[in-house]
């Protein structure tokens, strides 16, 4: 791997930075806190493609488009206890989750469970914040989204269903907390981005063209997804595709049918006007409900010490739970800063210039 | 592929020959009919590997081992409205969670959604058939097992998680409901068990020996497992194993934490007296708690002809959401019987005379 020294950031500064710009973009203060307070808690834990690099030209470009609703009007409606629909006026991904989010934690707190579905979002960046939430409650959070169709199914030649991520957070003791969060298609759109920016060839088992044969040119895409689709998780049948693409469907029942939006199948034919991929299922469980936490804990904490001492292959040091590594990045960035890829950075000077913002971020 | 003409047996003398023959075990009417009506539902289905064949070698040798309580005593214990725990006695793993999935839904009737967690249970047969429990009541089901570790990390060399499968049905309309039943695995282990039989290979991709290479030789095995482990879905790391690592991981913690058992990882380490891995979590959550069941049916109906309308690789007839061929094999197997394997007939026949049940199953 080439080394590469990248410029390093105060993690704060960056925060009030993209608080500021959402501000610009006429987003009220409290609003662009929770959105900003998000991008950076995902620069923070290494997931840099869902930090800051998305502000300018996600968000701030969606608002200029009129795709995101800089005040959006929430309404929730709910038929029992522990169910709610929301619709989310196109608001900001990030507003919209944090207030569902935090709806089906309160109905957990009272019922041990809660759940809320969203329907008339936008993308809401990484789902691990969201079902990481639920983590101070002593609580097991989950997170799912859809988005536009872009996998096919094994045996399929053209996309229909989302890569639809699924985040699940469990709390632990002393250990980090146990924190998943994935794409259901073998990989994420993200690293073809990547691939792209390398001028690097795709592996075979990441992607399909429009007939069904593997696709290895990371170019051959439409609106930026390969010709054919993405594969499920799992590849091909016979190594399990059928999987993938039946927890990807799953997923978009959750958060699409169950929110009242309708399948994201029908938005694959509708290129001109893609309509609107983004619709939520958040939910929150109370371990209180089923055991002591503090024996829960302690066993989360036996199991991680379990799996790290387990033997690995050459060259692995050990074997990590899910959010493991996350958490040891989450401290290093803490003390030395947020790197950032020069394109990103020019991103953040335009929109210090053009929004007139202060840029002074170190 | 070879064409086989295999008898074919009467659904409901297969049902009652089954009832009969746990009631000579000591199981109670009640229970044994529960258990039966479950074996047939699977054969029905298809899924041959969990059905009548399994009713000798497994659950009538365990009963009979003593590691299956013929008559348990289940005990339940509650912190929140949706939430509860169950101690399964040994049970047999259908009455058991027969019984708790009716708790998670009585629940979900009240609240809008309900789970209930089960330790110290035994083999459970196919998760679908509680998932689908929910679908008379307009529910969405989940059923969770955790089970022997037997899947490696895709960077580890020995087993440390099961093969934990999740299962999830939710309810439609006209078109058969969408039931999604899956290893977190690559393949489940009865795919070895097939290879064994018929003195194949398997392919790469599936199972790893000791020192985390592909295992190709399905006798490479140590209590029915490959000697390193089957892979998780997504196989090694630059495919997604992490991907099915951790949910084979979320789910040990969902069953086998939640329930107060313990990590399923300690288990491996005790190869001669290997402890119960089966524990098990059950969720269901209310439709109508979030919109009209009308109109969530209607669109997962719409959903389902869309996927059905979607272009195939050559070969390929249609694309089917999962529980769309099972449902059509159902109706067929109604009306023409279900097939069983000479292997099968024997045990039946065996359990039979052992008994002294009547073998008439035409």
């Amino acid at each position: 791997m080439a080394t590469e020294i990248r410029e390093r950031f105060n993690p704060d500064k960056l925060r009030i930075f993209s608080s500021r710009v959402l501000q610009g973009m006429g987003v009220p203060k409290e609003d662009a806190d929770i959105t900003a307070e998000m991008l950076i808690a995902c620069d923070l834990r290494g997931v840099e493609s869902h930090g800051i690099a998305h502000l300018g030209p996600f968000y701030v470009t969606r608002i200029r488009q009129g795709t995101i609703t800089p005040i959006p009007r929430l309404k929730t409606s709910s038929s029992s206890p522990t169910t709610a629909s929301m619709d989310g006026d196109k608001g900001l991904g990030f507003v919209v989750g944090y207030h569902a989010m935090n709806d089906a934690i309160d109905r957990a707190k009272q019922y041990g469970s809660g759940f809320v579905t969203v329907r008339n979002s936008s993308h809401f960046g990484a789902g691990a914040y969201y079902a990481m939430m639920a983590l101070p409650h002593d609580m097991i959070g989950l997170a799912l989204t859809s988005s536009w169709p872009g996998v096919v199914s094994p045996d399929g030649a053209s996309p229909s269903v989302g890569t639809n991520p699924l985040a699940i957070a469990i709390p632990s003791g002393k250990k980090p907390p146990f924190v998943l969060d994935m794409a259901t298609s073998v990989v994420a759109g993200g690293k073809l981005e990547i691939a792209r920016r390398q001028e690097a060839s795709i592996p075979k088992g990441w992607a399909v063209d429009g007939e069904g044969k593997p696709l290895t040119d990371p170019n051959k895409t439409k609106y930026g997804l390969p010709t054919g689709g993405l594969l499920p998780l799992g590849g091909k049948a016979e190594t399990g595709g059928y999987k993938g693409f039946g927890l990807g469907v799953a997923i978009d029942i959750l958060c699409s049918l169950l929110s009242g939006a309708g399948s994201n199948i029908f938005l694959s034919k509708l290129a001109d006007d893609p309509g609107n991929p983004f619709n939520h299922f958040f939910g929150a469980i109370s371990i209180g409900g089923f055991l002591p936490v503090d024996e829960f804990k302690k066993q989360m904490d036996r199991m991680t010490e379990a799996f790290e001492s387990l033997p690995t292959v050459p060259g692995v040091e050990k074997i990590y739970l899910a959010g493991g590594p996350e958490a040891e990045i989450v401290e290093e960035r803490k003390t030395n800063g947020i790197p950032l890829d020069e394109r990103v950075i020019q991103t953040l000077k335009d929109l210090s210039s053009e929004l007139n913002i202060e840029y002074e971020l170190k």
